[in-house]
C-alpha cells in the first residue's frame, strides 16, 4: 500500500507522463493506412530476388550469370563482382555481402536479379549457374571446437575486429571471460556444490512482416532505400560500407515495421536492392519469402550452459562458474558484442562473491545468429533460475528466501566493474509474490498442476542518440528524430516532450524521419530507446526551455532560474501574473537571432539490470507431455512507466514470446540443412496457447532515464522459460534441462521418472 | 586590371566557393527524373478543381452545391462553410480563403470539388449554383481613390493589420511616407525643376509550371501537402491558419518547383486541396490551368509614379518628391509590406539630400498583386532612370558624370534611417561602362540605333532562417534545412558548407526538406536565401568546427583557437604533423556526449542595396515601332559570387524577364474582366527576342553574407526597362513614359514627334 501511494504521488506530478495514452499511430495501423516497405509505391519498380546457397559449406569455383541475363525481362544480375572487395560485419568483419570465395551456410547470398515480374526473377535465379566444391559442414558448436574440424573462416585471425570480439582461431570466433573473487578455491568453502548442464535452442524472431525494401538509385548517384529495419542509421552506415560510398550518399527512409525483435537490426537485402537498382537504372523491390527469411535470418543462438554452484549452509551462493558455448552460425554479425554482453549478463539477479563466467562463440555452418529480444537473456536465465529451484529442492530450502538472501542489491559493483544503479530486485520479487500469491510450500497446485517462479534481469544500456526539437511560431512542436517506432516509441517520445514543454499532446509531432533529415539516432533495440533517445528528447526540450527563459529575462525582469514554462507562457515561479506568451518570445527571437531549436544528445551509456519476476501456473498432461499455461503473473521494475498501457503491452508480448521459447519454438538443422524454415513446421504460440497475463509495475524512478523511466521491452522475455520449467517441476516432479520443453521431451522425462529416473 | 587581380586573389583563398560548379540537381532535372508537385504519386488521388468568381465585384446571395454533390464520381465539395470563419493574409487580414460575403475579383475562390476524374470535376464545378448580386467594379487605382467609389472592403478599418501596412479606409489599403530634409523648400533652391509621370503595367510571373499540389489527410488527422511553393514554412503556417489547426499538424513537402519569381510565395490552392481531402477521405490533387493561374495569380502591380526633381547647376539632384500609386487588386496579400519596402526602395541608387517618397496602395477589383521578382523595383527604376536621362538631355549634361556625382556612397544613411553597408554604386557603373564601351556622346549608334544606360538597385534583406548540420561517422555531411531550391540554392549551400568544413562536395548533401524535418527556414524569395540561410549554414558549420576543436584539445594538447580543420583532420595551425582524424573525434564524441550536430540561425536582417548597371543596344523600326535588342551588357555588385555560373544565370534570366516588362508583357483588364489570361494573348519574350547577354561581376565582399556574398536574383531585373527606354530615346529621339513600350505606343510616339511633338 505504501508503494501504491508512492506511485500515485509520483504520477500526480505529471500531466502527460505516466498516462495511458493510445498510440499516436493507432488509426493508421488499424485502418491499414500505414505504409510498410512492401507498400512503398515507386514508378517502374522491378522485382528483385536473391540466389541463396543450397549448401552449408562449399567453395565457389565459378558463377555464370549469362543464361539469367539473357532471359527477356531480366534487367540486372548482381554478384560479388559488382561490389568492392570489402568484408563487412559489426564487430568481426568476416563476411562479404555476396559470397566471394566460399558459401558458409544454406542461405548465404550468392547473387541477385531484378526483373519485370516476380516469375521472371524466380526463373532468372534458377538460371544462374554456380559450380561448388563441397566441403564438410560444421554442424554444431562442439563439432566446431573439436580438433580437426573443418575450418569455416580460414582467415579469421586476419579479419578486422573491433570492440569486444576476441577471435581465437580455428572456429572460435570469440572468447570472453570475467572473474570476481576466486571461484575455484571458494567451491572448497561451500556446504555443497551443484553441477548441471542446460541447453537451449535456436529461435527465430518470427516477426509478422518478412524483410522488405525498395531501393532507388537517384540521378545524382545517391541511393534512397525504403526499408523495415530497426535502425535507419546503423543500416545506412552498413549499406554505405558495402557499396563503398560516403554515408551522406545513402538515404534510408524507415517504413512502418511489422515487428523486429532484433531480427531487423541487421542489414539483409538492402545492398542487393541498391546494386541492382544502380545496374538496372530502375528502382528495385525485394521482399523475402518466409522461407528465405528463416534460412537467411539471424535467429537467437543455441546455448550450451554448464553451471557449477557452491552454496553455504546459510542459503548463500558462495561460488559459481558459468561456461557458455554458443552456436554462432556462419558469420559473427553483431554477435561478438553480444558474447561480451552475455558474459556480463550471466551474473544474473544475484550477488555471488566468487564467480567466473566464460563464453565461447563458435562458428558453425548455419544461419548467422544475432540479436533476438534480450539476446542471451532467457537462455542464461533458464539455466540460472532452473538451478535456483533445483538447489532449493535438493537442500529443502524455500526458494523465495533463497532469492531474498542472494538478491543483487542496488548500487552493486558488477563483475565487469560497473555500478548497477537503481536495481530493485527484491521490490520486484515481492510485487510478483503479492500479485500471484506464490508460496514455495504451495507451488504444487494439485495433480499435474504446478506454479513456478523465476526472477530475471535484462541489462539495459543506451546507444548514442540525438534529437532536435523545434518550436513552431504558434508554440506547437516538431521533434526531428530518427528512431524507428517499435513498441510505441513515438507515442512515448510525444509524452516526454509534451511534459517537458507543457504542450498538449496533439501539438507535438514525433515521426521516424529518414537519415537525411534527422541527427544520428540509436536503433530501436536493446530496450534502450527510451533511455537514450528519450533522454535526448528530454534534453532537447530543456534546451528549448533554457532559451525561452533567457529571452524572457528582460520581459519579466527576473532571472532565468526563477522561471517556469506553463500552458504556453513563461512565468516567474509562484507569481502567475508575471508571465509572457511563448509565441511572443518566439516571434522576438525569430526577428533577432533566428528560429529557436533545441538539441539534446546522449552518448553510449553502460548497461544496468532491469528486474522482472514471473510466476507461471501450468497443467501437464502426463500422457502426452502437453503443457497448458493456465495463469501468468509478471512484475517488472520499470523505473517509471511513461505509458503504463504501452509497458503492459510489452510485458504481454514478452511473455508470449517467452512461452514459445519455453515450450515449442525451435529452428532445426540436420547436416547443415534447415529442417523447418516456415510456419508449417516451426510452431509459435497462438492465441489459444497464451493465457491472460496479469502484470504489476514496480515504479521506483531510475537515475538513468527521463522522468526515472527504464527500458522495458526485453526484461519480460527473460524469466519465462525458467518460470515454466519450474512450474512443470512443481506439477509433475520432473525437470527438463533442455529447451524447448516439447511434449515429446516432457513425456520422455515423465516416463523415465516413472521408471525410477527423476529429477 | 587591379580589380581583376583583387578578384583572383579573393577566389584563390577558396576550394569550393567562387567556383563554377554545375548544379547538384542537374542530372535529375535534365533527365526528367525530378518530381514536381503534379508528378507526386499518391494512391487513390482525386482531381480537385476550384470554382472562381466570374464577376469582379458582387455580393454572394446563395451558394447551392447540391447538384454538384449528386453527380456520380464527385467525392467532396467545399465552400467557406467548411472552414473556420477567419480572415487571412500576411499583413492585412482582409481575405477569407473561400469568398464568404462578397467576391472581389474575377478569379476569387468560391468553392472547390474533388472527383474521380478531371472531367467530372469540371462538370461538378459547372453545377455549383451561385446567386450573385452584382456591384460596380473599381477598375483602377484612381477610380478607387475617387470620392463616391464603390467600397471593396467595407470593414477595412476593422481588419487585423500587422507590421508596416497602414489601412486608411475607403479603398486605400496602405499609405506610407518617408522624408529626408525639406524637399518642398529645397525645390526653390534648384536651378531647374523637372516633373514627369511614369506608368507601368501589371505583369505576370509566367513561371513554366502552374500552381500544383497534392494534399493528403492522414489517419492521425494531420495533413501532408506536396506543393510547389517558394517557402514551405510560410505556406505551412498560412495553411494551418486557414484550416484552424496547429502548425505541427500540417506537413508541407516541397516538390521541385518550375519557377516562382514571387508568384509562388503565396498560398493558392493548398487549403482547398486539404479541406477536400479531409471531406473525401482521399488525397486530392489540384493543378491550376494556365487560365486559372493568370486570373487567380498574384502579378506585379501597375504603378503610377509622379516624379518631381530639382537639380542644381553643378549637376546635383538637390530635391525630389516621388508619389507612387499602386493598383493593388482585391486583397493585400503580402503587399502591405511591399508598399513599405517600395517606399524605402524608391530612393534609388542616389543620394539626394531633400526627398519625400509617398506610396499609396489602392484596392481595385482585379487579381491580387503581390511579389514579383524585385517587387516594385523595375517600376520605380523605370521612372528614376528614364528621368535621369531626360534631365541630362534637357540640361545638356553627360549622364555618366551626372550619375557619378549623385551616386549613393557606401555606408550611406538611408531615408528610413538604416545604414546601407557594402554598396558599390560607382564600381558597378564603371564595370558596366568598361564592359559595354558606353559613352554618353556616342549613345546614338546610327540611324534608328541607340545605346541606353541605366543604373539600378534592389535592396536585399534577410528573413529568419535556421540550419542544422550533422557530420556522419565517416566525416560526410548532411545539411538539415528547409529552403526551396530555386536558382541553384542547394548547390550554393553545398559549396558554402564544403568550404567551411573542408569536405569534398560529393560528401555534402543539401536537400529541401519538409516542414516536419527541418528547422524553420526562410522562403526562397527577395534574393535573400544566400544571405539568410547561407549564413545559417555557414554558422552551423562553424558550430560543428568549434565542437571538433574542443574535442581535439586533449588529443592535440593545444587550445582550440590554434586549430584548423583541413582534409578530414583537425590540426594545429602551422604544424601539420599535430593532427587527429575527424572520424576519430566523432567516434569519441558519439561514445561520450552523443552525436555532434551544428546549428546556425539568422534573424530578420535589414535591407541593403545591391547595385546593377545595364547597357542595352536597340534597333527601332520606325515604321512598325518594333524594337530589337541587339546587345545587352550587365554589371552587378555581387559581393562575392559563390558560384559565378549560377550568378550569371540569374543575370541572364533577370534581363530576359526585364525585357518582357520593357517591351511586351501586360496583363490587362476591361471593366474588371481579364482580357488576356493565357499565353496566346499574353506575350513574353522568346529566345528570338533575347540577345546574348554579356555580364561582369563586381566582387567586393559584403559585410552581410557568407564569404562576402550578396543576394543576386532580383537586381538584374531592375534596370532593364529604363535601359531599354533610354536606348530607344537615343535611337529615335522619343521617350515613352509608359510600360510596356509596345510597337503601337512607340510608333504613335514617333508619329507625334514627326508631327512636331517630341520628347
Amino acid at each position: 500500500m505504501v508503494q501504491q501511494a508512492e506511485q500515485q504521488a509520483l504520477q500526480q506530478q505529471f500531466r502527460y507522463v505516466g498516462k495511458r495514452i493510445p498510440r499516436v499511430d493507432i488509426v493508421s495501423k488499424l485502418t491499414g493506412a500505414a505504409v510498410f516497405a512492401e507498400d512503398v509505391k515507386v514508378p517502374g519498380v522491378l522485382y528483385g530476388k536473391l540466389l541463396h546457397s543450397p549448401h552449408p559449406h562449399a567453395r565457389i569455383v565459378r558463377i555464370d550469370t549469362s543464361r539469367a541475363e539473357q532471359l527477356p525481362g531480366v534487367r540486372a544480375v548482381a554478384t560479388a563482382a559488382d561490389l568492392p572487395d570489402k568484408r563487412v560485419g559489426r564487430v568481426v568483419k568476416d563476411e562479404h555481402y555476396f559470397a566471394r570465395d566460399k558459401v558458409r551456410y544454406v542461405g548465404d547470398r550468392v547473387a541477385a536479379v531484378a526483373a519485370d515480374t516476380r516469375e521472371i526473377a524466380l526463373e532468372a535465379v534458377r538460371r544462374i549457374e554456380v559450380e561448388y566444391e563441397l566441403l564438410p559442414p560444421v554442424r554444431d558448436a562442439f563439432e566446431g571446437l573439436a580438433a580437426g574440424a573443418p575450418i569455416i573462416h580460414e582467415d579469421l585471425l586476419r579479419y578486422t575486429v573491433v570492440g569486444p570480439a576476441k577471435p581465437q582461431g580455428g572456429n572460435l570466433c570469440s572468447l570472453n571471460s570475467l572473474t570476481r573473487g576466486e571461484p575455484e578455491a571458494a567451491f572448497g568453502e561451500c556446504a555443497r556444490v551443484f553441477e548441471q548442464v542446460y541447453t537451449t535452442q535456436m529461435q527465430h524472431q518470427t516477426y509478422l512482416e518478412p524483410h522488405a525494401c525498395v531501393a532507388v538509385y537517384n540521378p545524382d548517384r545517391t541511393y534512397t532505400i525504403h526499408t523495415a529495419n530497426q535502425g535507419q542509421f546503423p543500416l545506412r552506415n552498413a549499406v554505405a560500407e558495402v557499396l563503398g560510398v560516403p554515408q551522406n550518399q545513402v538515404r534510408v527512409v524507415p517504413a512502418e515495421i511489422g515487428g523486429g525483435f532484433g531480427g531487423k537490426s541487421i542489414m539483409k537485402i538492402e545492398p542487393a536492392a541498391a546494386v541492382l537498382a544502380k545496374k538496372a537504372g530502375r528502382p528495385v523491390r525485394i521482399v523475402m519469402s518466409r522461407h528465405e527469411d528463416f534460412i537467411g535470418g539471424n535467429p537467437r543462438a543455441a546455448f550450451h550452459i554448464t553451471l557449477k554452484t557452491g552454496v553455504t549452509a546459510d542459503m548463500r551462493m558462495h561460488a559459481r562458474t558459468i561456461d557458455v558455448v554458443m552456436d554462432q552460425g556462419a558469420h559473427a554479425m553483431g554477435a561478438g558484442a553480444m558474447a561480451a554482453s552475455v558474459t556480463q549478463f550471466a551474473e544474473g539477479p544475484y550477488a555471488i562473491p566468487n564467480l567466473r563466467i566464460t563464453s565461447r562463440l563458435v562458428y558453425t555452418n548455419k544461419a548467422c545468429t544475432s540479436a533476438m529480444r534480450a539476446p542471451g537473456g532467457p537462455q542464461i536465465n533458464f539455466a540460472l533460475e532452473s538451478e535456483t529451484e533445483r538447489i532449493c529442492a535438493a537442500m529443502g530450502w524455500d526458494g523465495i528466501e533463497f532469492r531474498r538472501r542472494n538478491a543483487m542489491p542496488t548500487d552493486y559493483v558488477n563483475t565487469a566493474g560497473g555500478v548497477n544503479r537503481s536495481v530493485f530486485t527484491l521490490d520486484t520479487l515481492e510485487a510478483c509474490l503479492a500479485l500471484s500469491g506464490y508460496r514455495h510450500d504451495r507451488a504444487r497446485l494439485g495433480p499435474n498442476r504446478g506454479r513456478g517462479l523465476a526472477l530475471g534481469n535484462w541489462n539495459v544500456g543506451g546507444n548514442a542518440s540525438g534529437a532536435v526539437i523545434k518550436m513552431n511560431g504558434d508554440g506547437s512542436v516538431n521533434v526531428i528524430g530518427g528512431v524507428v517506432d517499435l513498441s510505441g516509441v513515438n507515442t512515448t517520445m510525444t509524452q516526454i516532450v509534451a511534459e517537458a514543454l507543457d504542450v498538449p499532446l496533439e501539438r507535438v509531432t514525433v515521426k521516424s524521419l529518414d537519415t537525411d533529415s534527422a541527427p544520428h539516432a540509436t536503433n530501436s533495440g536493446g530496450s534502450q530507446v527510451l533511455k537514450s533517445h528519450g533522454l535526448a528528447c528530454f534534453k532537447a526540450s530543456e534546451h528549448i526551455k533554457a532559451q525561452l527563459f533567457e529571452l524572457a529575462v528582460d520581459e519579466l525582469d527576473a532571472s532565468a532560474e526563477r522561471m517556469e514554462l506553463k500552458g504556453g507562457q513563461v512565468r516567474v515561479q509562484g507569481e502567475p501574473s508575471r508571465a509572457v506568451a511563448v509565441t511572443k518570445l518566439l516571434s522576438q527571437a525569430q526577428g533577432k537571432t533566428g528560429p529557436i531549436v533545441g538539441y539534446g544528445a546522449t552518448g553510449n551509456s553502460p548497461r544496468m539490470p532491469s528486474m522482472a519476476a514471473h510466476v507461471a501456473d501450468v497443467e501437464v498432461d502426463p500422457e502426452t507431455g502437453q503443457v497448458k499455461v493456465v495463469r501468468y503473473c509478471a512484475a517488472q521494475d520499470v523505473g517509471l512507466a511513461i505509458n503504463p498501457m504501452s509497458v503492459e503491452g510489452q510485458i504481454h508480448g514478452g511473455v508470449a514470446q517467452g512461452l514459445g521459447q519455453a515450450l515449442c519454438e525451435q529452428f532445426t538443422y540436420r547436416d547443415g540443412q534447415p529442417q523447418n524454415a516456415g510456419f508449417l513446421d516451426y510452431k509459435i504460440p497462438s492465441a489459444l496457447d497464451v493465457p491472460m497475463i496479469e502484470t504489476t509495475l514496480v515504479e521506483k524512478p531510475s537515475v538513468a532515464g527521463p522522468y526515472g523511466a527504464k527500458g522495458v521491452g526485453e526484461p519480460p522475455v527473460v524469466p519465462v522459460p525458467a518460470a515454466i520449467a519450474n512450474a512443470i517441476y512443481n506439477a509433475v516432479g520432473v525437470r527438463v534441462t533442455s529447451l524447448p520443453i516439447t511434449p515429446e521431451k516432457l513425456r520422455q522425462a515423465i516416463r523415465e521418472q516413472e521408471r525410477g529416473g527423476g529429477a
